[in-house]
């Protein structure tokens, strides 16, 4: 997503060209590309797929809402397997239209896991819960800490569910490098993925996402969390930026890469 | 600030309309209408002054910037004193200019309270912490979840340093509801705000706040947890809000009084 305005050809090339190993998809573009071919081309290019962006949107109340979202959810797991990919992340969804009732949505969502679980499991596939910043608890994703994403994954294997830590969600808490170590005891890191917080905040706070080392984030003291909590995976940068996708794709990619190594290195 | 675009003149005749019997006052009207002013004007209407916004930004680095907001909080505790409340809200801070240390700066913060704290005793007015939702905690507030308030708040005196409960602010976060409990048993919530979370979130994030009734806040609940732990003092509706304010003002507080009794009674 961070170089959405590349085509999936495009994408592999640059990453190719960039020394980039290996790169998280999101669904819309693979399906538009076609999920086989995506996983073609990825595969032949020695191009290594670390998570599936997103399923999730598991808070519906009713019945025929709900079982919509759990087979998309299927279908979820099915294309990261064909990927190649073995962590789904799940954006748990928001509040029902209405509904003031946090606690009950997240139950909805731990009921939909324990269905999802064994699926993935079956498949080859972790679920990675992703806990969203707090801005996001009414319409997008009412996980908004670590602590609440790992009292979820915890009912459940460690191989089905477990959690995405990502710095722009994070960043500001300061019981989260503790539920880090505690995610990493627990082998539970599915996914780590970085992006710098920036301000002001653009208008619906999805695609101000600021680029590394541009925000108030000590990613390098991050990057620490994870390693002494033992994870060993790959590292992501997950920017929605209005500014960057109005920019040449490679030229964005190559300058990730470089504050990667400036900033998180 | 719900009805700014009133003047305070305006104000203290729409308050005598609408039934409402306190209110809280922002620093730059009350100097702008002028402080002796506006302490003999709502005295005369027998209009309570529930609070005073506020102090803080506290987080400064440099002596120089450290000494001025000290100065500026001082003042503040003279102005809330001379307009007859006995709270004054702070709102803590961010990060200094291309700091990354949220912990130190919350630890500024405490420098600075244990500075204000007996200045403000002396003059018997209270200080509340305010924490503000993490979206705020690099520009605004790096007191971002009530038990960091608290945290704070309870290494000095209750009577010299309390906190504000904000529903804005606090109520995605299920571990809220319990720390309204610890503040209650400690006599540290100096006062308790209502405003309802709406989205789409403007730009800025700042003026975005929902009218009672609007938005995901079950206020109800709310009013609960500060009840049972045992506050008794004013109830305070703070909206930030654009289209409110491009409104007649005199409409809104009627409007708000009518939400409140249908929302939070």
């Amino acid at each position: 997503m961070t170089v959405k305005q590349l085509s999936m050809p495009e994408l592999v090339d640059a990453c190719r060209e960039s020394g980039v190993p290996a790169v998280g998809l999101w669904r819309a573009p693979v399906q538009e590309y076609g999920l086989a071919r995506t996983a073609k081309l990825v595969r032949e290019a020695g191009l290594n797929v670390t998570t599936l962006c997103r399923g999730g949107f598991l808070t519906a109340v009713d019945p025929a809402g709900r079982a919509r979202a759990l087979d998309d959810n299927r279908l979820a797991v099915d294309e990261a397997a064909t990927l190649g990919t073995d962590t789904l992340v799940l954006v748990s969804g928001g509040l029902p239209a209405g509904s003031k009732d946090l606690h009950g949505a997240r139950e909805r969502i731990a009921d939909a896991l324990a269905e999802l679980g064994p699926y993935a499991e079956e498949r080859g596939v972790r679920l990675a819960v992703e806990p969203l910043h707090p801005m996001f608890a009414s319409d997008r994703c009412v996980v908004s800490t670590l602590t609440q994403a790992l009292d979820l994954a915890e009912r459940f294997p460690a191989h089905q569910v477990g959690v995405a830590v990502d710095t722009y969600h994070l960043w500001w808490d300061d019981r989260a490098p503790a539920e880090v170590a505690r995610a990493g005891a627990a082998g539970r890191i599915h996914t780590f993925q970085l992006a710098d917080w920036t301000t002001p905040l653009p208008e619906g706070v999805l695609n101000g996402r600021g680029q590394l080392g541009d925000g108030a984030v000590d990613l390098r003291a991050w990057r620490g969390y994870v390693e002494a909590a033992g994870y060993t995976g790959p590292v992501e940068v997950e920017l929605f930026n209005d500014a960057l996708w109005s920019r040449d794709g490679r030229e964005v990619l190559a300058e990730t890469v470089a504050r990667f190594l400036a900033h998180a290195v």
